[in-house]
């Protein structure tokens, strides 16, 4: 692993990188998505797909709310643990006072940690609870991060109902939810030491399945034996660059994400060679050209290892401009397609970068402009 | 310490209590409020009053933000220590999308994690930032959390300007932040080790200060010799027993904050009278008195030494009926009051339980309840 010497490197270095002694074992994980990501090239990684855009509750938020608690009990099941088995929960959503998460809490007794990253939430609440595992201060968490175009349009643009039309640059907020089970020590031995269910494969829940029964058994299986290891995270710095246009998250993001990244690579000495694959949450198409360019001016160039969330979920066919965005959109990916192929042993390390835009519609209707922040996790198989 | 036992304990009983091994040091605090908490018995506590509602903003979200930066770089001068030594920020506040926490993050050159515990976030950063520290993940990280009377009513009830009545069971929302600066290790040698600093004394921020510098020196000499530390911290669980006013927060919260002290006792085997004194949140006057009912209830009856700083923030002439609110109400006290307190080595051991209530205007404009949370973390001196 050569160290890159650069330009950037601030006179003051600080070290953003925590290393995971005890490596916490991804135990579980399930993604539960709407109709659209149900459609696109994505779909078959998926857990469940939910036709109906409400799922059966009377407001777009319960329907944001009930995927949440469906995307941690499957997890949980993956898992192979009840939830009365798990110590904590950490979740966090895009909406005002992240009710989603809250609200989805009070259906598991466990005890609940709120976090706020906007859209990087997914690897935020993975940094996080990685620490608290690692530190051996909780010994089991689920961690959830999901959002709802419907709930996300009417907050932050307009209701869905003016029908107002879509700039080039927008992104489309994905529907659904991701939730990971984090625990402590060698897996198999953590996962056998659960008495009396380390035999039972996960029921399947209702619905649309893409991901069979078996499949789902098989993975577990799998799982079992060597799970995913999260071995280290970059907590990122709030980067301004000074953009103020609330449809264009991904130029807007992406300064946050290269400063993470170029961070990580300083901290761990590492370049981007050393992964199978880089990850970034949903920069969009061109927020992801933006990356290219800033991390290959950092002289960290991404190439073809790189791929961004936003990007994979949506085909060019949907026609959805620049792309997936929303707590969702890196939450589905990371939980569906990112951990298929770790668990399949196709990707041996993986680093999974997030990106947030950490603005509010007050903030933007007085005239700031939009902070990003990005973290970033290392996941080893 | 007598353990009790209790017919409330349930069936599975779940640990909800981290004990730091290496007890992270609290050394440094700050507390910044507005003119009505300035009025208030705390005054000669907090270390700087404005009287100005804006700050020499333009908005009061402006305000609020600066008063974020006060409160760390306050925090920060106060540990001896410069920002740039500091390796991350923790905060929370009540803003749609804690913007300002995310906004005053960009003035800091320092890894951000944003947390949402409405008003419980004093005491969720302090438990979190105590985890990384104590599991060696990060060695410095400075903690705030803050709130503004007229951007809370704005957001959750009604512009100012509308000039609504305000109800008995309403309580007042802090205009202030407080924060806290936690460190690995001894902190003698931890303060010693930070090269070229040590003998600096914090110079007064302008404005109004009841604190005098000759105080704050002799403050961080005490603190220097052998700071407060935390000790343990009890995460608390979503609880919602149906209450739907707006107004009423203390009634939504008591039974929150009845379930972590209860959790907190079960875990640790220790009783009310294992501590100097138990502070709560926010609670208010009829929360408060909701809280001693069940906390007698549940065979802990906390009397005499228990106070809410949402009672203590405010004298009865005042007349803001229930009390203080507001992620800033619990923040200030803790780093103001409380934190001199301890300093001065008149409580050895305290137990400080901030709460919050989990609701958005939409959740209840939805028609749901008002889920509450409440976080304790013991600081020992």
């Amino acid at each position: 692993m050569a160290k890159r010497g650069s330009q950037d490197t601030p006179k003051v270095h600080k070290n953003q990188t925590i290393f995971f002694k005890n490596a916490p074992a991804i135990i579980g994980s399930y993604s539960i998505v709407g109709k659209k990501e149900g459609e696109g090239p994505l779909c078959k990684t998926f857990n469940r797909v939910v036709e109906d855009d409400y799922f059966g509750e009377k407001t777009h938020e319960g329907c944001e709310q009930k995927m949440f608690e469906h995307a941690i009990r499957g997890a949980i099941k993956d898992a192979g643990m009840k939830p009365e088995q798990v110590d904590m929960m950490m979740a966090g959503d895009l909406l005002n006072q992240i009710i989603s998460s809250s609200f989805a809490a009070r259906s598991f007794d466990m005890a609940f940690v709120g976090l706020y990253g906007a859209c990087s939430t997914m690897a935020l609440t993975l940094a996080m609870a990685a620490s608290l595992v690692d530190g051996g201060h909780v010994n089991s968490i689920a961690v959830c991060a999901g959002s709802h175009f419907a709930t996300a349009e009417r907050q932050y643009r307009t209701p869905l109902e003016l029908g107002n039309q879509r700039p080039p640059v927008s992104q489309w907020t994905v529907t659904g939810a991701g939730a990971t089970v984090i625990r402590r020590g060698g897996a198999s031995k953590a996962f056998s030491s659960v008495s009396g269910i380390s035999g039972a494969s996960p029921t399947p829940l209702r619905g649309v399945r893409r991901r069979t029964v078996l499949d789902a058994a098989e993975t577990a299986s799998k799982a079992l034996e060597a799970p995913p290891r999260i071995t280290a995270a970059t907590i990122g710095k709030v980067v301004d660059w000074g953009v103020k246009d609330v449809n264009n998250m991904g130029a807007a993001m992406a300064p946050a994400a290269a400063a993470t990244l170029v961070a990580h690579f300083r901290d761990t000495g590492r370049t981007p060679a050393d992964y199978c694959h880089i990850f970034s949450g949903d920069l969009g198409k061109l927020g992801e050209n933006v990356f290219r360019d800033l991390m290959a001016n950092a002289n960290y160039p991404v190439d073809a290892r790189y791929s961004d969330c936003g990007r994979l979920i949506y085909s060019e066919e949907q026609n959805l401009y620049q792309g997936g965005s929303g707590c969702g959109c890196s939450a589905v990916t990371f939980n569906g397609f990112i951990m298929d192929k770790l668990r399949k042993g196709e990707y041996k390390r993986v680093l999974f970068v997030a990106t947030g835009a950490l603005l509010s519609p007050v903030s933007s209707y007085q005239g700031n402009t939009i902070p990003g922040i990005a973290h970033a996790v290392v996941i080893e198989a």
